[in-house]
């Protein structure tokens, strides 16, 4: 394991063949979109190059794969993009685990074990470190690979309005609009919701409490919920940020009751609050500002317990 | 009247002194910010400058006159920025009217009838020309500026993500981002909802129902859910786009009743349906994308006469 420059990444990308193109579970915008754009610049070098997926392709980014095609060869080379940590990896990828030649990541909290290891944490998406891939390899820029980076760079950073976004997340998407039809892309990722992604919205605000005089809001989201509305991963999308935005909340909890009865809680915080603290005393961990654990235990009880924690950290 | 080039501007802030400047009725971030930040640039230059404002400054938009400061002055130069038409000018502007030396904006539609005249209707926002005033008068930008800039600049787009946004607008974003706390602006302006918007919202999800065949989408808004939520105007901010955000919906119509019992009706359209040729019908108007007019009747037979005209146009 070493850590690399970035001219050592693009030294690997030439050098090699056969690529394999490791993306992380619940795939989102920023993993597919790295992953997709790094496969078409690979091919446009003259390589076979592959993305693997977990599951399927989720429906609103369907249009990433618009001018994909599996090519058949035995992969050689594997390469993982936007995976933070090994359990991150789809049950479709274990057995690639221990023979990742190339991480290339932008959490600073990287935990990958893999032969060659490019992490940038001041990239707001692992997209843009392809962008940077992409000028190095001096690849003419096409509308597949301007699609991916967009879709990638814009939607990690909810549409450069989270703090993550940087100078230069504005420059490259100024290089890239030219390229694709990003208004499609906003359209597509920040103005369209489906009428079951409202209705699940609606029940979920009916479940909103707030707590610690204002600063803390849990909202839920139960199996009979997901099971009322037929609801799949799409509908989740998004619901974690809803009690933070809420004025003068210092602390959103999101409690959503997984399958198996276990609670996944995702906490945003405002203001300093130290989220990934906060949920750390539960097991879990993340960013200062978003970060995750699960619980296990009935609704109200678990409810009980997030509350009394936040009561005393606030 | 005379069309002027920017450079003629610039030399026009140059030769003059004692500056007020004009913003439109109903005032939004940009035309606000592009007022804020001309004026502070114009007392950089030395000279005395004066903003206009219709009412008060909306409490969202207050943290922009942190470090302004009315200066006592007779005003000899007046300026409009951002204002489309005479019409949107306020009632307390009346006087001006017919003495505006100069008008800036980028309304393609602009009818201003001013001395002097500067419209780039490719600008996303007013912010934008100001934002090259700056670079042209070689005025060092300051925290006050960029963050008047930055605030006119990311609501006039949507935080960079309506069709308007262009690759100079990600430019000068990335130019202002290191002068000003830009976080702190998106998240006053894109990442809070007040818990009395947040009722409102829910109210209005409501009201939502469907027409020609979930092509068309429309709320409402009554002076009674108004009164049981003692909701302002703050409250009806950016509820006339939910029901086009609706997937397949193609028309999403917002009615809101006034206190006199008239119903002004808000029309937003997908994948080119033309909104100001349907409003125009009802005697209103507007954008193709984005369109208004007012309805008497009570709530029933207006929504039935939207409804049907609706169905006929899609």
């Amino acid at each position: 394991m070493r850590q690399i420059t970035l001219d050592e990444v693009v030294s690997l990308l030439k050098e090699n063949d056969d690529f394999l193109i490791l993306t992380h579970r619940y795939p989102d915008g920023d993993t597919l979109g790295s992953s997709y754009a790094l496969c078409h610049i690979l091919r446009k070098m003259g390589k076979k190059a592959n993305v693997l997926i977990d599951g399927n392709l989720p429906k609103l980014m369907s249009y990433l794969a618009d001018d994909y095609e599996e090519l058949s060869f035995e992969p050689s080379y594997i390469i993982s993009v936007d995976v933070a940590a090994p359990a991150l990896l789809g049950e479709n990828m274990t057995q690639y685990k221990d023979k990742i030649n190339l991480c290339i990541d932008h959490h600073g909290s990287n935990t990958m074990d893999a032969e060659n290891i490019y992490v940038d944490a001041n990239a707001a998406a692992a997209s843009e470190i392809i962008f940077e891939i992409l000028e190095l390899c001096d690849i003419n820029i096409d509308k597949d690979i301007a699609c991916a980076l967009y879709t990638g760079i814009s939607t990690d950073t909810g549409c450069f309005c989270y703090s993550n976004t940087t100078e230069r997340t504005h420059i490259y998407a100024a290089k890239l609009m030219s390229h694709c039809d990003w208004k499609k892309i906003n359209r597509k990722n920040f103005q369209t919701k489906t009428r079951s992604k409202l209705k699940m919205e609606r029940m979920v605000y009916d479940t909103m409490e707030f707590y610690a005089g204002g600063k803390c809001s849990i909202i839920y989201i139960t199996q009979s919920m997901i099971k009322m509305l037929n609801a799949g991963d799409d509908e989740m999308e998004g619901l974690a940020s809803i009690p933070s935005q809420v004025e003068g909340v210092l602390m959103g909890i999101t409690m959503r009751e997984k399958p198996d009865g276990i609670f996944k809680i995702s906490v945003r915080t405002n203001e300093g609050i130290n989220a990934s603290d906060f949920c750390k005393q539960f097991g879990g961990g993340g960013h200062p500002g978003a970060a995750g654990c699960t619980i296990k235990g009935d609704l109200a009880s678990v409810k009980y317990r997030l509350i009394k924690a936040c009561e005393e950290t606030l």
